[in-house]
């Protein structure tokens, strides 16, 4: 049990007046309690008061009691809400937003004095700020990141395949402590204008640009990073889109301290690609938080309401996409810190054209 | 919009004295519209009365209106439960079982006439009978799984890799339109004592058993199929407990018609285990329900309350796990007909050594 940020949460909870709730989700349950536990259709619940924290679990998950933390177990036979339906105080109930509603309706049916109501912000928020230990993990992700990118930006050889080099750098991954392996991006030549592009059959050919979009956790903790490079040559055009992208990027990044509302740090990135003649070339928004989960708060986008404040970490990764020719996109991790912020990925951004 | 399950699923609404449900699971939103949908954070739900058919979804998922379905879209800015709330009927609400919370509160602060109640039982007890198109493709989808399973069989050499054999069968599957892959079980030696053992870097030796779990959506229809061979030689307790496993397995089979509860089925299986003095080594239900999802009703278990009826896909899956040295399963899908099942795994099961 972590106490400092079960305090933190406590605190987010007062707030908001919100006297009970409900965390269900994977990493909020890790976050507080140092366990992980994929619940699958079974039920985790750590409900938490201002005196009181409980978890709620069923006994496959196989957990073992923690000091701070009181475990309460039921098992596949059991209605699994039983136990907990018992604790509940009456009145409002924050619930986590993704906890399956069968569980709430079997509380609700066996509770007519339950007014259930948004209960994932108090975590949520807390979350958002990451303490020392999680900047430790993030800053260590992100160098295995820059690792494993530059081992692949390596391996680009003549009749490389997408869906190999997307294996290569699963397989890095693995060598160095990642966790799990789904979705990495590798695109070549045309397929680089599709920004979410699957690894498939395309075979690398001379003036590609090549888009690596390499994420993974690591330690429970992901990176997210994307670099961009060309096969053998890159035309005027694709010097010219680069460059835009690569500035947006940096313009971005220099923009980044505490206090400058995120939607004016997209703006500044849009404004480059906006100014190089290829805003409506730039399809998404400039980045998303990243820590336990890959994508959560903060949004850094045209709409999003966060500031940027010491401790959060988040992607900046504008691109172009050009359909049917060629994309290219940029993106570093970034960490908030007192007076600016640190980029988490170091490998080197310049244009570069592999033989 | 498939309309005679809607109709059964209609019929079933009207015997659970449900008069408004919403369905939001992949699988059971496909199964009616021929939609396949992965929602992630963002909301999906398909309301169904005895007279409309609606489904709200997010503009995001591209989405094209189809003849019996009005597609309802809002857009990441909007309250996406909004228009949906202003459609309910006052009183019970059938809810799917995994929506998530967040929007049953949603429309719960908004209309205070509502009463939310399990509401997941009219699709879940259609989708347990498959109609004649569901079953041509559980049909093709083994047929594919035989193929597979073959070839890998044939590609165990000396020296091979856990983790290799398993992306071959991946790879194998995805040549044969297999939709995704992840978790395959390709187990050597000791290893096959866990039945959930994961692929890892074991070498295949001689004198091992290989646990081949191999399973995989083919045009949204899973297959699953365990073998299990022996490398080089199997020695007299191995050939023993193999030939306990293919007993049982026949013993299942030999037994299922339409109206054989499916307890009996266990327990008859397991019998011919516990005879052969294994008993407490077959630690795991004998199966599960399999479609548009690997693991879905009926359950096929000491506890399921089904009843075997024409129509249900199970896997029939005894196996004995002798920890620190070897184990062996073998799994058939079996397909209910009118006066037995039609095995859906043609592949051999008689003891099988490899050189």
């Amino acid at each position: 049990m972590n106490e400092q940020r079960l305090s933190r949460v406590r605190r987010l909870m007062e707030e908001q007046g919100l006297e009970q709730i409900i965390v269900s989700a994977t990493a909020s349950v890790y976050y507080l309690t140092g366990l992980w536990v994929s619940p699958m259709e079974r039920m985790l619940a750590l409900y938490i008061t201002q005196k009181d924290c409980a978890l709620y679990a069923n006994e496959l998950f196989g957990l073992e009691p923690q000091s701070g933390l009181e475990l309460i177990l039921h098992s596949d036979g059991d209605e699994p809400t039983a136990q907990l339906s018992r604790r509940l105080l009456p009145g409002k109930l924050g619930v986590d937003k993704f906890w399956p509603s069968k569980f709430l309706i079997a509380l609700l049916e066996d509770r007519g004095d339950l007014v259930p109501v948004q209960g994932s912000a108090p975590v949520d928020q807390a979350r958002m700020y990451k303490d020392a230990q999680e900047i430790e993990a993030m800053r260590r992700a992100s160098q295995v990141n820059d690792m494993v990118m530059e081992q692949v930006i390596l391996a680009l050889k003549e009749g490389a395949k997408e869906r190999e080099i997307a294996a290569l750098a699963e397989e890095l991954y693995r060598q160095n402590g990642g966790d799990r392996g789904e979705g990495l991006i590798v695109s070549f030549g045309a397929n680089c204008a599709d920004p979410h592009h699957g690894p498939g059959d395309a075979v690398m050919a001379p003036g590609d640009s090549v888009v690596l979009d390499l994420f993974m956790p690591i330690g429970r903790y992901w990176c997210d990073m994307t670099r961009t490079v060309f096969f053998r040559q890159a035309d005027e055009e694709q010097r010219r889109v680069y460059q835009a992208v690569l500035e947006a990027n940096l313009a971005a990044e220099a923009l980044l301290r505490p206090g400058v509302p995120l939607r004016q740090v997209d703006r500044a990135a849009r404004q480059v690609i906006e100014e190089a003649g290829y805003g409506s070339y730039f399809t998404h928004r400039l980045g998303h938080g990243c820590g336990l989960e890959c994508h959560e708060p903060p949004d850094n986008s045209a709409a999003s309401q966060a500031v940027a404040q010491p401790g959060m970490v988040f992607s900046v990764e504008p691109g172009i996409y050009l359909p049917g020719r060629f994309g290219a996109r940029i993106e570093d991790l970034v960490l908030l810190t007192e007076d600016g912020c640190e980029v988490l990925n170091k490998l080197p951004k310049t244009l570069q054209i592999i033989e």
